[in-house]
C-alpha cells in the first residue's frame, strides 16, 4: 500500500479540485465502461463514489451511466449538484474513507470516448484560419467569403467517426485532382492534415423549432473537449464545391478523453476580438456579461516537437453565438451534440492550427528536430494537441491532449 | 367482429404480400412504441406476432424493440430470415389464428420515426436539378462543377432534425440577404421549398478504416423511405459558399413511416443513365448486376394538388455507387445511418421535385386548383410526396408518404 494520501494533489496541478473534468473508463480489472472524473494522476469511479457516500439517487444514478449523455441531458442544475458533490467527496473530510478506494491510478484506467455522439457540427471561426486557408482553396479571390463577419460558418460533419484520443487513424484514400489535370485519379491521400480545435459538448436539449439565446447558451452547453479534425486536403479541395467538405473530413474525428466542464473555464473567460462588422440581434454579444471568448493556451505537437502555439483567444467567434445561429433557424439540440470551433489560429506564423497554413500549402515544409521535414502527415506520424486554461490564483486548468498517430492506407 | 378476415388483401394493393414494408407505431389502447408491417390497411404487431407463432428466440427479440436499429443491424441474412417468417404468418395458413388478432387497423395505429438516426447524409445525384439549382445558384457559371460527373456529391446533414410524416415544419428564421443589398437581414425564411427525395436506410454496419465496394452495398442497405428535404433557399444561398447547406436544411428533414425492404424492389431495378464521363474503378458500375437505378414514380402534391411527377429512375448516381464514395475514405457505416438521394429531378418541367426549379427561382409561380399561386411555400401549406415501384405482375409496390404541413414562424 503507498503512504501517500489518494487525496494529495499538487496546488498547482492542472488537474486540481478546480478543473474535475469528467470522462469514461474501464480497467482490466473491472472491464465495465463507467464514468470517471480525473483529480490528479488518479481517477474517480464517480458512480461507485456516489453509492459509497450515500449521494441522493437521482444523483447516483446519472453517474452510474456507461457514458456522460444522461448527465449531459440532466440539464445545469444537475449539473451544479454533481459538481458540489465531487467537490465535497475529493476535497473535505467527511467522505474520505469511503472515497478514497474509489480512486484509480490513471496508468490502470484505459479512457474511452466519453459520450455517445449524437450531432456533429464544425465551425469555421477563427478568422486568421480562413483568410489563411482562402487564399490556398480560393486564390485570387477575396479569402474571406461575404457571409463570413456576418455569421458563425459551419457544417455538420460525420458523427459516427468521432474517436477517442489515441484512436489510429488510417490515412483515407479517395478522389483528388492533380494541378493542371483534367480528370481526377484514385489513392492515398496526399495531404493529410490535422486540425487543432475546441469542441464543445451540448447537455440540456431544445425543443425543434424554439431558438436559443446567447445568454441561455450556458445551460445547454456542458463542457469542452480538445478536437483534432483530421483532413485530406487534397480530397476536399476536389470535393468541396459546392455543398462542402465531406470525405475529406469524415474518415476521423479524434477528440481528447476528458470534458472540462464551463464552470472550470470561469477564469479563461475573455472578451473575443473587436468585431468590425455590425452583428444581426442575435448574434451581437457587444455587452455579453461574462464575456464568451475563451483564453485557451493550446500546443499543437508534432513527433513530440511542438511546431504551434494556437491561441483560442484570438477566435472572432464564441461558442455562444455559435448556439445562438445553430438554433435560430428552430433546429433543436440534443444531448450528445458536439460542436466544434473549427482550427484555432493565431495571427503568428507559429500559432496556426494546421499544417497546410504552417507550411503555406505545403510549399514551405516544417523542420522537425531529427532532421526530417514535413509538408503534410508521413505515415506513422503522431500527432498531440494540448491545452491549458487560466484558473484560479494563478493555477491552471488542463485539458489534457488529443493524440493520433497515422497508420498507412488500406 | 367484421366478417371480413384480415388476412385478404386485393391483389393489386400496393401494400400487399410483396411489399411488407416496416415502421414503429402504437396505439391508444397499447401505448408502447412497436414494430410494425403494413399489409393492406393492416399494421401486423411483428413482435406480438413473432412471439405468438413461436418464431425462434433471436428473430423475436429483434421484432420486440420499439425501433427498427436492433433489426437494422443484424445484417441481410436476419433480413431475410424476418422477412421470410412474415410472409409465412400473413400469406400461409399455418399461423393464421395465432396472427390474425395481431393485424391493427391502419386507422388506429400512430406511425413514429420508424429508427433512430445514426447519421444523416443527402446527396444531389439528379443530373437535372443540379443543372436547374446550379443556373439559379451560381448564374454565369458552368451549372455543373468539375467534379460533378466523376463523384455523387454529398454532405452531411443534421440527424436529430429528422422527423416522420406528419410533424409540423415551422418557418425557419435566419440571415438572408436580399439582392443588391450590402447586409444581410433577419426573419422568417421567404423562400421555403421542398425536395422530393428518397431515403436509403442503413443497416449492416461498416468498420472504421475499411471501405464497401458496389458490389456489397446490398449487405448494407436494409430499404427505402421518402423523404422530403425542407429548404429555405434564400437561408441557403446566402451561407453555403464555401461550407455548404447548414441552416437552410437543419430545421426540418420529413422521412415517409414505411421503410420498404429491398427486396420489395427487386422488379424496380433499371439500368442508370449512360455515363458520358468515365468514372474511376471504384464507382465504375458499368456491368454491374443487377443494376442498381431504381424505377420509382414520385409525386409531388401540395395543397391536394399534383404540382410534379418526378422519375426516381433518371437519378444519374445509384444507392451503390453512394454507399462505395461514402466509404472509400475509411468512413464507417452503422445502423441508422440514413443518407438520401437529393432532390429527384427528370427532364421535364413538371418532373423536378423542388419548387426552385419549377417555379424557376420563383420567377414563373405554380398555378393552384384553388386559383392560387406559389413562387414558395406559405404557411399552412402542406407538402405530400408519394411513390410506387413497379412489383411482380403488373403489381405495384407502394413507398407510402411523406407529408408535413407549414406552421407560422416562431
Amino acid at each position: 500500500m503507498s503512504t501517500e494520501s489518494p487525496f494529495t494533489v499538487p496546488h498547482d496541478d492542472p488537474f486540481g479540485p478546480h478543473n474535475l473534468p469528467y470522462g469514461v473508463f474501464r480497467t482490466a480489472a473491472d472491464p465495465r465502461p463507467r464514468i470517471g472524473v480525473r483529480y490528479g494522476y488518479r481517477v474517480l469511479d464517480a458512480g461507485a463514489a456516489a453509492r459509497a457516500t450515500g449521494a441522493p439517487p437521482d444523483l447516483a444514478e446519472l453517474l452510474a451511466a456507461p457514458v456522460l449523455n444522461p448527465l449531459l441531458a440532466a440539464g445545469r442544475p444537475a449539473w451544479t449538484r454533481v459538481r458540489t458533490a465531487l467537490t465535497a467527496w475529493l476535497t473535505g473530510e467527511a467522505h474520505r474513507e469511503a472515497v478514497g478506494p474509489l480512486l484509480v491510478p490513471l496508468a490502470e484506467a484505459e479512457l474511452l470516448l466519453p459520450f455517445e455522439v449524437a450531432d456533429y457540427v464544425d465551425f469555421y471561426a477563427s478568422e486568421h484560419h480562413a483568410v489563411n486557408v482562402g487564399r490556398i482553396f480560393r486564390a485570387g479571390a477575396d479569402p474571406l467569403t461575404p457571409n463570413w463577419k456576418h455569421l458563425p460558418i459551419g457544417y455538420h460533419g460525420r458523427a459516427g467517426t468521432v474517436v477517442v484520443s489515441g484512436s489510429p487513424v488510417v490515412r483515407p484514400c479517395g478522389q483528388r485532382r492533380a494541378a493542371g489535370e483534367a480528370a481526377p485519379s484514385y489513392g492515398p491521400s496526399l495531404r493529410l492534415d490535422v486540425e487543432a480545435e475546441l469542441g464543445f459538448v451540448v447537455g440540456g436539449a431544445s425543443e425543434r423549432g424554439s431558438r436559443v439565446a446567447m445568454a441561455e447558451a450556458d445551460d445547454h452547453v456542458f463542457g469542452v473537449c480538445l478536437l483534432n479534425d483530421w483532413s485530406a486536403r487534397d480530397v476536399q479541395a476536389w470535393e468541396y464545391v459546392p455543398l462542402g467538405p465531406f470525405l475529406g473530413k469524415s474518415f476521423a474525428t479524434s477528440v481528447s478523453p476528458w470534458v472540462v466542464p464551463l464552470e472550470a473555464l470561469a477564469h479563461a473567460r475573455t472578451a473575443p476580438p473587436a468585431r468590425d462588422t455590425p452583428l444581426l440581434p442575435y448574434l451581437d454579444d457587444s455587452a455579453a456579461q461574462p464575456p464568451c471568448g475563451l483564453d485557451i493556451a493550446m500546443e499543437l505537437r508534432l513527433n513530440g516537437h511542438t511546431v504551434s502555439r494556437p491561441p483560442f483567444a484570438a477566435m472572432y467567434w464564441t461558442y455562444a453565438q455559435m448556439v445562438a445561429h445553430l438554433t435560430v433557424n428552430g433546429a433543436s439540440l440534443r444531448p450528445g451534440d458536439l460542436f466544434a470551433s473549427g482550427t484555432v489560429s493565431g495571427p503568428a506564423a507559429d500559432s496556426v492550427g494546421a499544417l497546410i497554413e504552417l507550411t503555406h500549402g505545403g510549399e514551405r515544409p516544417v523542420e522537425l528536430p531529427d532532421g526530417s521535414s514535413r509538408a503534410f502527415l508521413e505515415d506513422g506520424d503522431e500527432v498531440v494537441i494540448t491545452a491549458t486554461a487560466p484558473g484560479p490564483g494563478g493555477v491552471r486548468i488542463g485539458l489534457g491532449e488529443v493524440a493520433g498517430r497515422v497508420e498507412p492506407a488500406r
